[in-house]
């Protein structure tokens, strides 16, 4: 029998999916599992994509243009104006999710052994994505003491060696939930602009920014207009995941020519998720209006909640639909196959995804949790009651551990 | 302003699409192009489909399983069975297109500077799929006297090294239309099983096969189980090439669990395309055979017409829907270029794929080009009569240039 590429051994699983067979073991014993683990949003698909999608008559479902149909991205560039992202049709390429707008901008951008530094914990598939073209990950650890904002810029300094081509940043942030700030980012403007890097910008999460705050694109930082990448989706803007359509966005065209090629290659981004996308486009601003809202009053309800029982911290994220969580735990993995194979609470239990596939660095994340808050708010309470009652049986809890010793 | 990578210089742009713009200069002239250069069939798409998709009731357009939704994994098992093709729904991984079955393949399968050997001329985006995983592609001229047969199977002998780690191969052919015997088949089963390689087979022309030949499947070569990689897509099956769903299968549980891997890192295909490739396995076999028919006729109607021009041949086709053809010309890229810039009868051109981007030996396919029967009867006659014309007085025709000097 052959043997399988080295690559196809590296190439990390999803730390998000792999406890999927426990808590399917949990479901077959007739318990209810709060998935809490992913970022599939239950908030539903605007009414005008539902509706526009049967209307679409087509005889051939054919292929599109291999940048993706021109009327779409005419569209796109004109919601970026919106937020003062001054692009035009040829600035974008539509993929096949933000997955394939990463992929496409590693292996147009760095060679085999070139470094991306990222800031961790960030999106575990980052990692994968990296195995994919044969990059570097580089990771500069962020701290949940000041909510996970951007290490000091000195930090990214240390690492670039002549190997680095590029930073990659989630904003706001997956799985952290932090919003970068102007002056954030103009720090990363300045390294990248001395060192003459490449700036991803992961910028999926757009339209959740909470508290009155505005999102600061890369993409208008000055100076650097040939080194920004954006990478964008409209799986979490219209809670469309399925429809698989993201965009590679830049300025610099010999990027946008290269990362073509790439495109064509695999002919063209899906027909009907464009379609799709093409008619989200006049989604009208009531309901962000309304997913903002819902979002906030979720986050509110988990962060207060999480933060109540005793030993947890949990920093208020400004952004996306997620939270990190420091757990009284020994090791995270253990306590969410734990949570899904050994424990349950009236009959039910949470799943939550384990932070140690959010850090490149080994041993980091052991103590913390990603929650993702796409779950109604009578779930996340009920949620937070279960998780309280979990850590206080949990055989591999770090604290109290003394006491119980000598009640028991 | 940064560099690209290597991998994005070498990366090669789409032979069939670089001649577009020449086309569309064209058509800004008011001249009608007949389109024979791209794999995109004017056959509708099976009814039973187009209505399906206009009532699915979905709330949320979710992400599905990274492997695909069982039930269509479940339902494409008994399809395969049909054609004598024994294999589970755990042997199946939905991708984005046969594009990325192939290069989750690949990924998975090869590692940098490993060698894949196919013989040529072979789909031109092989070669971008292999520089996407850093993988070197060894050619093996097939020749058009015997209609691209298999080559001899010690020319595979001679190739191997210890880096090769797999032969690909398309059946039916694309660009060809060769539609390899079972004895060619159990001949590279051989030195497959020799030494111990993997065997891509990309059957997704399967149901086009024509003169009452039946395909025979690398899946069902004996003694190799653990060696076919067998890449699929519903795109030409069921003329939906924008749905975007291939398929990787392999009875080889290892490479199923490392390229799920890469495929839970783009988390899923697209949710709609699966949905239509779905409901298209109740497609009635009525549906194929209208679609072979036409096919045949289209078929007959071109390669008799050509073979009939002064100096072309071009090999009957067993299978898909193309064919080469040898041309009296000098240079097939000049010569497909100036059709499209510099020639017009009736005001009308046809737009061919120039052969050379087919081979991956430099200075082969100067004299052929790839046609793909995918327009109608009447344009086919019509192509016909326009690339005759257009023999006549190409300045770089390699016949009569003698006869044609003396009566000017």
């Amino acid at each position: 029998m052959p043997q399988i590429s080295s690559k196809g051994q590296l190439m990390p699983p999803s730390p998000i999916r792999k406890l999927v067979p426990y808590a399917e073991e949990a479901k077959r014993k007739g318990r209810t599992v709060y998935h809490l683990n992913i970022g599939q949003p239950d908030i539903e698909t605007p009414q005008i994509v539902l509706d526009g999608l049967k209307k679409v008559d087509l005889k051939v479902i054919e292929y599109s243009h291999s940048a993706g149909n021109e009327s779409y991205r005419k569209g796109l560039a004109k919601y970026y104006d919106k937020y003062g992202i001054k692009i035009t049709h040829n600035d974008i390429i539509v993929t096949t999710g933000g997955s394939e707008a990463l992929v496409f901008g590693f292996m147009t951008c760095l060679d085999q052994g070139d470094e991306v530094i990222i800031p961790e914990p960030f999106y575990a598939n980052y990692n994968g994505f990296a195995v994919m073209a044969g990059v570097t990950v580089k990771p500069i650890t962020a701290s949940i003491e000041n909510g996970y904002a951007l290490p000091p810029i000195e930090e990214f300094e240390k690492l670039i060696t002549p190997k680095t081509k590029a930073i990659l940043i989630c904003n706001p942030g997956n799985p952290t939930g932090y919003l970068y700030s102007k002056k954030e980012l103009e720090a990363l403007r300045d390294i990248v602009k001395k060192h003459d890097l490449f700036l991803f910008a992961d910028e999926v999460y757009r339209e959740f920014c909470y508290d009155g705050a505005q999102p600061y694109s890369a993409m208008n930082l000055e100076g650097i207009e040939n080194n920004v990448i954006l990478v964008d989706s409209v799986s979490k803007r219209y809670s469309m995941c399925g429809a698989r359509i993201g965009a590679l966005i830049t300025r610099n065209q010999e990027v946008i020519a290269a990362a073509l090629k790439f495109g064509q290659a695999r002919l063209s981004p899906p027909t009907f998720g464009q379609i799709a996308s093409e008619i989200a486009l006049d989604t009208p601003e009531i309901y962000f209006e309304n997913v903002v809202n819902e979002y906030v009053q979720r986050r509110n309800i988990l962060v207060d909640g999480l933060n109540k029982i005793e030993g947890v911290m949990c920093p208020k994220p400004g952004g996306a639909f997620y939270a990190m969580a420091r757990l009284p735990i020994d090791n995270s993995d253990k306590f969410c196959q734990w949570m899904l194979e050994e424990f349950e609470f009236e009959n039910a239990t949470v799943m939550m995804a384990p932070a140690t596939g959010f850090y490149a660095s080994k041993g980091l994340g052991q103590n913390e949790v990603r929650v993702a808050y796409v779950l109604n708010q009578e779930a996340l309470k009920k949620s937070i009651e279960i998780l309280d009652a979990a850590l206080k049986v949990y055989p591999g809890r770090t604290i109290n551990v003394a006491k119980k010793a000598t009640t028991v």
